[in-house]
């Protein structure tokens, strides 16, 4: 299924491996390998990507301390693989208005920290669509190097994760405000580059 | 001291007000009274000062919810004063990077709930200057209807909280930045009125 | 009121302070005076009665550190009063299942720490009575130096705080286990004396 | 080696499963399988050691609700595998006195929600010797079906954890304050069986 969208669109494929005996089928299709929040210290698995030589999308423990994302990056990268991005997605604090608390002071101190790519999701911190372009313009301000968003035809219909995904026909406003976001953080980007940027992070 | 320095520089001035029975020597002085996280829910202060009409500052608990925070705002809202301005000052997480966790999501949150302004104290939450011109570019693109900032003419030579201020001479130019942040988020602020508000709450 | 109760029953009042300009009127009739979790960074108020010479039972923050509860309590004793009593009642953590995260730990730490007593409040961080019982055996084992527990004689019909109140007549029977517990950590007490600690701490 | 040991002493072994591919290998030797708190919601990881049908013990996440806690062992229990014991080894909150805090409020409310054993790691939650028998009382007092507690003969020679090791000739005494607090919660043990059972255990 994610060949055939692969093929419709032209788009890149980022998909999650939970299970290290599926690598194989997932190397068929994904353009980069993401290893889920919950999988961050799954160092067996994260040996694994690393030697398979793909980009890597690592999400941030939900209690994980920057330093622990950092260690956990190196599993992949001592087998070789240069290519991960790092992706803070939200902590686990006391606060219950939200789902997590999307930590953007990460952002600077992890590029002070590492040369790696810092991107945040701001779709999955927040669980609800509301929320998702102002901490989106604030991770860019931020000097994020990318934005993981979720986005639907019609949210309202989506199988998984519709109350946090932002409506098709919102994107291009929304990936214009991004861009500008992100020049005041002194990134140039190419408009066209945006537009498949974003695409291919939903 | 701080009536000199307001005569001198026709700067409005925010202080502290850490015990009731300092109240009038404050009321003298200060345009705006400050009531620190230390104090969030000292309730008969907030009562004290929602009885002085005087506008507050009231900075979030190091631990509250945004919730905590609106209730501890009725204490002064109550008393008839209506002119509170909430401020995210950073809470407290196992993150041991820097000195609080910046959460930029109670501003898009708290906008929904209250018609308060919110404001966001970079500073204190970083602790480190490297921090704040990201944070405060992230705070305003995500709605902040303020920032404040520390600032000192030689950070190195201060007698307090040196190492999170930033040096004089900068602040042109990230007052610039900050509002083009803060007109991402749809705010229009007349350049004069974005040197007088940083300035007062610097 | 308090002082009815007091000539009534022969036991010794703890009750809070939360304004300064009280302390003339609780100094009437309180044997130990309450410094609150919210307020256990109100400098002003912690000097005030470290002035007023009365014993204190200062509650640790929701989440202020260990290093914050003994620096608190220093604002106290350097008034000149030494008789400060530390207290446990759960700190602010993600956990949903009950009101607060009751940090037994805090007990042998803080006894290599200070010579100062540690008391634990197990009614406040459970907010139910079911757990009450429990968390009392279990920081009576760990080395507390005493317990402060909620009891009335009809729970349900409480005016404040009965969902955590144990019903008075099983106090005798609770005294006798903690008691027990306490022994096991190197506790040697008169059973009076148990009788006469815990109803003082009610 | 782990086969060496339990044939030499006739001890029971529990050794961690980090990787489905190991479970052959572990299947020989352990009589119980750790899934670590890494690996709580490592989902294929759960199933597989599910249809294993060998014990499992089950560590809480350091950032793991209760609730998520439960959820985890639903993984192993639909596979048929009905041998779950859960295990609090301490939580991530802003403390750093310690390298965790031991919930042990834990334990009466997972007592309420089921029936499943519940074990506790005092040794990893501190992280040293000075903190493991109060806190192993605490948890027995509290209702702890079992207690986790690592031992050496000459821990400053431990080639791993020594620091939070008790030494073996300490483990006699460690033992029967353990029961006798246990028996406070209610449990009564033969002495035989505590010995074997903690031998286990380490």
């Amino acid at each position: 299924m994610l060949a055939e969208a692969k093929a419709e669109t032209g788009l890149p494929v980022v998909t999650e491996l939970m299970d290290a005996r599926d690598l194989p089928a997932v190397l068929e299709v994904a353009d980069v390998i993401q290893i889920g929040a919950r999988n961050m210290q799954n160092f067996p698995l994260l040996a694994e990507v690393g030697r398979a030589g793909r980009p890597v999308l690592l999400k941030r423990g939900l209690s994980a301390t920057l330093e622990e994302l950092l260690m956990a990056a190196e599993y992949v990268l001592k087998e070789g693989n240069p290519n991960v991005m790092l992706c803070e997605r939200g902590i686990r604090t006391f606060e219950t208005a939200y789902r997590s608390t999307l930590d953007l002071q990460a952002i600077p101190v992890l590029k002070e920290l590492t040369h790696l790519p810092v991107v945040v999701d701001p779709s999955h911190a927040a669980g609800r669509r509301g929320l998702v372009r102002a901490m989106s313009l604030a991770a860019a301000a931020a000097g994020a190097d990318g934005i993981i968003v979720e986005v639907h035809p019609t949210p309202d219909e989506a199988v998984c994760d519709g109350p946090q995904a932002l409506p098709t026909d919102s994107l291009a406003e929304y990936a214009v405000a991004v861009h500008q976001a992100a020049a005041l953080a002194g990134k140039e980007l190419a408009p066209a580059k945006i537009g498949a940027g974003l695409a291919g992070a939903a």
